[in-house]
């Protein structure tokens, strides 16, 4: 089944990852956790505990820098058995108050790919996580003239976009989502009959892979960079 | 000047100390640091260094649960001089867990009131925080049915107001504020022309108090209790 990309009124995208560099920063704090903890366990343990304990925790600190950084502590605290330094503690908010004070790293052509379709369609930012760092990003990254409206969501799924959908008052076909996840750019968005491209970034959260099966007869487009979206739609 | 309540058509309920406590578990959270901190400092000292640690954070960790929490952790790191034992920092960890999932507490006549206005008027929340907790929180209170709409603010400013009544298409003068904070939810109201509400909770964080000089001149109503809002209204 082709996509019918004249029905689109307007766009959505979203943020990290898909307009501006943001794994790339968590993969480093991860590496640093390693590196703070080495006395305790090997690079690749304390990998998978802090996933681990991300996960254990996610339904109470919900997407984003602080809830991370309150995991990598209750970690240090259980991989230590209560013995890591203040030290290391003072590093690991540290990282914290670093990846919230990044400045932004805007990926390839966004700008030139959100001025041309600006002219076409009402764009706007779909993305999840902590409010304000969502919010003072989009202010950094320059990008705020070019969206219609911006949605801070605390999960992604096929609701949450159903609700959006309904507040902006358009009818799925005519929406357009473009995002780096495919759990939660692009998948859900195919579920409730909207359309969706999928622009990969080179690192996915593991919380955020999805398996062929998964994905499996869902119409969506990949494409390798955002610039390819312009001559895609016109 | 005599507010005139004819032109409302919508009235905006702030959510924390408004329509649930919420304050009181923060002093609560507060005592508690003054216990687990005692070697180090008085109380009364401890209060004052975590607020002012609060208030040097909260530019980069906006309002919530998390970002006090770190500054919790932060504290203890300082006052301690890098000598606080792992036990204290996990029961902050928990004192910021058990914050998170505390049931809700309605205050007094909530949700009659709700009821009420609900018949005659759009209801919406505008609260300021994190904003999975304050979607948990909502949800938990069982009053999503009352409200047309949610928003939540990084900030609430008189540039974010202006914002929101923009986006809900109504003018400032058919709005009504309802809440506990006058700096909040109160002044900047006033000065955008819009109406105000001050129900004022038995205890209010100091980062949110006004001088009499602040709220001098400016017309707003304030009562003792949410239920005497349908009266005065109708």
């Amino acid at each position: 089944m082709e996509i019918d990309y004249t029905k689109i009124k307007v766009i959505g995208f979203d943020a990290d990852d898909t307009l501006w560099v943001n794994e790339t920063y968590f993969r480093e704090a991860e590496e640093e956790a390693g590196r703070l903890l080495s006395l305790y366990e090997t690079p690749n343990k304390i990998d998978q505990e802090l996933f681990r304990m991300e996960i254990k925790n996610l339904p109470t600190y919900g997407y984003g820098v602080k809830g991370f950084i309150l995991s990598m502590i209750e970690l240090a605290l259980e991989l230590s058995n209560g013995s890591v330094t203040n030290d290391v503690i003072a590093q690991m908010l540290n990282i914290g108050k670093d990846m919230l004070n990044k400045p932004i790293e805007l990926l390839d052509g966004v700008e030139e790919v959100l001025k041309e379709l600006s002219k076409d369609y009402r764009l706007i930012v779909a993305t999840k996580g902590d409010l304000l760092d969502q919010e003072r990003k989009l202010e950094k990254s320059g990008l705020l003239k070019y969206f219609h409206h911006i949605e801070v969501l605390s999960e992604k799924e096929e609701a949450n976009y159903s609700k959006l959908l309904k507040h902006l008052d358009i009818e799925p076909e005519a929406f357009l989502m473009v995002g780096n996840s495919l759990k939660s750019d692009i998948l859900p968005l195919v579920k409730i009959g909207a359309q969706a491209i999928h622009v990969p970034f080179h690192t996915t959260w593991q919380h955020e892979t999805v398996t062929k099966k998964e994905a499996n007869g869902s119409h969506y487009k990949t494409v390798k960079s955002l610039t390819e979206i312009t001559d895609l739609i016109s």
